[in-house]
């Protein structure tokens, strides 16, 4: 096989259940914390918008939980997803390193995203939910959930945050041909919004807002469901899908990755790449594994951040979690790789940093725009920038084992494509794109606002 | 394997031949007309602008020809492609028909394009070509020409037509991100273009002045050659490796379709798609297939235009060829399928509508992105608005099927995705699309300027 460019799985190989990388952590997870009730978060806390498996998955402590069939079913439509072997791009490096990708911008909704979707859509359909609501920034998360949510039935309703509302239609349009509802946030629809929008008629709108009025839409919405597309656990185990085939498939070409790559934005398609990988490693089988996140420069929480009780939202609507972050208030610069602009890290990444099992990196936009359309050259494929971030740092390695003159291997995800940010390709190529440091002063003011916990 | 969805094949089992249906044709086709000359079209007149062995291939009446290596281990980073089984939009019509559709929307370009693109630029480097001048119009051609080039690291020149250079920015900086110049038709980098500016400022450019400038960049540089993307004969054979995969593919499902339908704009995919099902017909092995060709109502020149000899080009600079045209003057309604308002239809299409193996039928706007609205629910995959064509035909052969109490297996082409296409899905979802219906009088207008041969 050792001359294929692709390496493909059946449906049949496709993995039958998720990994819960919770059962090999080095010590627990702290819990989530209900600053209102001054406690842990408790199930109970949760059930209001979140139906009871989710709950159970969140918390679980089972090492593999059986991905359900009809769960399966909707993967087929685009898993399993090919493992590429990058030819084009080891040969553009002039590298002794083998470069694999593992390719999730095959899925309908051009992301990674769709994995945790349509497990999510699932879940809820059978705790009898009618109707799902979310936030999305820039649009991947809202396009895969509701193209989930067609698949098993479901209303969904989206609150798009304003700015990209407007400045990224088509992905609102996607949205609405899955059948979805996709409100500019700030809307008229809840009072959360309307607030807003009587305070500041011009309001742009951020995702603490879009996550306000969602889970609002929930509590006043009969058999309504929220639904978040990264950071929680239950997230990062249905992304494990990526890495596990990817162990199948590495195992077909006869290799194991010394070196697994994925960005961070809430750590969803990180987890979901290397946690698999990392079981081997917790459980003493593989030594070696070098587990690579890679961040903005712009917002590099696992880079520059605290390790603290921080919450999910801007707004301070949620539980708060032990993470990584540059504090809930910290509003990053303006980069293009939109899934990117987070202020926190999953608990699960977070705690792996803090063991130095997971060694974060930030990398600047513009070396990340130079990667993505080298990589677009050699290997044909556009990449969304925030995957051209894991491809930034995939090239380094490469460059690095060259210099060296060691042949790694590399396994980097291509979580989408970037068919929805050509704007962001046309500002790099006419030379006017710019960088954005690290704002210690901004993290510094952001951090005084943590919940004291 | 009856319970997958997809059916994939591996690299290994890709074609290693293209099928050329001149072989198998009931008679030869009339030769490509040189009007200039007043006789039949050489090799020698063809070969300013093309490379010698795709002469060899357009007028060649060998059965296969041999996919060379280097073309297959670029086909490879998306070939083969699937063949999936549309159980979700055969559950929605609740149909007794089993559907099918090869999804060539997978390749990096978007669109089947890139199969006679990769062939086309590996002849011409192989020739010592240098530069390759093309004209595009909706930027699928010119997307997989650029990535093409870039897969040989040749130089790739786009005249794009103004109104689209404009209306779609994407496609444009998709082409960039290849490394591809491309150039708002008319341009100032051709004296045909100067002379349009000059008298017309504001222009927006047609498909016809974007050829001439093409032609004359590949005149007046060394090394350079045109190509085309669809029509020709040797563009048609390229484009078999579709239907080859579908054919082994189908084998393995263990059926053979019943009718193959794929839309039809100059003849590219539909010849990729049928052309290899329509052989074991001719050949006398099977007899049943129905083969149906989609075009728009609006520009419906095999059901509704005249068998003639006509210009490729609207300005009349390319060899007449035989085909059911509409008249190269005819400028058909503005619907979005971009791809489908050409005037003329492929010479080998064209026979085999003559001879009755090939079924065309017109379908309208409105009731395409019906059926695209209805798949992308269904299937979760979002059509291009070319592609939604034979969708709509696959949509309406299945309802029949139900009628009539018949399960027939259908096979359709998924030629490419809708991602470039939002704004076409807006206007439909905000209920404003209009449909074009058949303009008798334009094309009768048309027709009067047909080349006296």
């Amino acid at each position: 096989m050792s001359n294929s460019k692709k390496i493909i799985l059946t449906e049949q190989d496709m993995p039958k259940q998720w990994y819960n990388i919770q059962a090999d952590l080095p010590e627990p997870l702290d819990p989530p914390f209900n600053v209102r009730t001054g406690k842990p978060a408790t199930a109970q806390d949760l059930s209001a918008i979140f139906p009871e498996e989710i709950i159970k998955q969140e918390m679980s402590a089972e090492r593999f939980i059986d991905i359900p069939e009809k769960v399966l079913e909707v993967y087929k439509i685009w898993r399993p997803s090919p493992l590429v072997r990058a030819f084009g791009l080891e040969k553009v490096l002039d590298t002794p390193a083998k470069i694999y990708f593992k390719n999730e911008s095959v899925s309908p909704s051009g992301s990674h995203k769709s994995n945790s979707a349509v497990a999510q859509a699932y879940y809820n359909m059978e705790a009898g939910v009618k109707r799902i609501a979310t936030e999305t920034g820039a649009g991947q998360w809202g396009s895969a959930l509701s193209m989930a949510c067609k698949m098993f039935n479901l209303e969904c309703v989206v609150y798009m945050v304003k700015v990209s509302y407007e400045q990224k239609p088509y992905r609102k349009s996607l949205m609405q041909v899955y059948g979805a509802q996709v409100f500019s946030s700030p809307s008229d629809q809840t009072e959360v919004g309307r607030k807003v929008i009587a305070e500041d008629p011009d309001n742009q709108g951020s995702l603490g807002i879009a996550i306000s009025e969602a889970i609002e839409d929930v509590l006043t919405h009969k058999n309504a469901k929220y639904s978040l597309g990264s950071v929680l656990n239950h997230v990062a185990m249905h992304q494990t899908v990526i890495g596990l085939e990817a162990k199948k498939q590495m195992e077909i070409a006869g290799d194991y990755p010394d070196i697994v790559i994925a960005c961070l934005g809430g750590g969803s398609n990180f987890s979901g790449t290397a946690f698999p990988f990392i079981m081997d490693k917790l459980q003493g089988k593989k030594s070696g594994l070098k587990a690579v996140a890679v961040e903005p420069s712009a917002c590099p929480k696992l880079s520059k951040g605290v390790l603290a009780y921080d919450f999910g939202d801007s707004s301070g609507f949620t539980p708060a979690l032990k993470m990584y972050t540059l504090g809930h208030t910290f509003m990053p610069g303006g980069i293009h790789a939109g899934g990117l602009r987070y202020h926190g890290a999953s608990p699960l990444v977070s705690a792996l940093v803090k063991n130095k099992i997971v060694e974060p990196i930030a990398v600047k936009q513009r070396e990340v725009f130079d990667a993505a359309v080298l990589f677009a050259r050699a290997e044909g494929i556009l990449p969304a920038p925030e995957s051209a971030h894991a491809i930034r740092a995939a090239i380094d390695e490469a460059l690095k084992a060259k210099e060296e003159g060691k042949s790694k291997t590399i396994l980097f995800n291509l979580s989408g494509h970037g068919h929805f940010d050509l704007s962001a390709y046309d500002n790099y190529l006419s030379g006017k794109m710019v960088d954005y440091e690290y704002p210690s002063e901004k993290v510094c003011e952001a951090l005084a606002h943590l919940p004291k916990i």
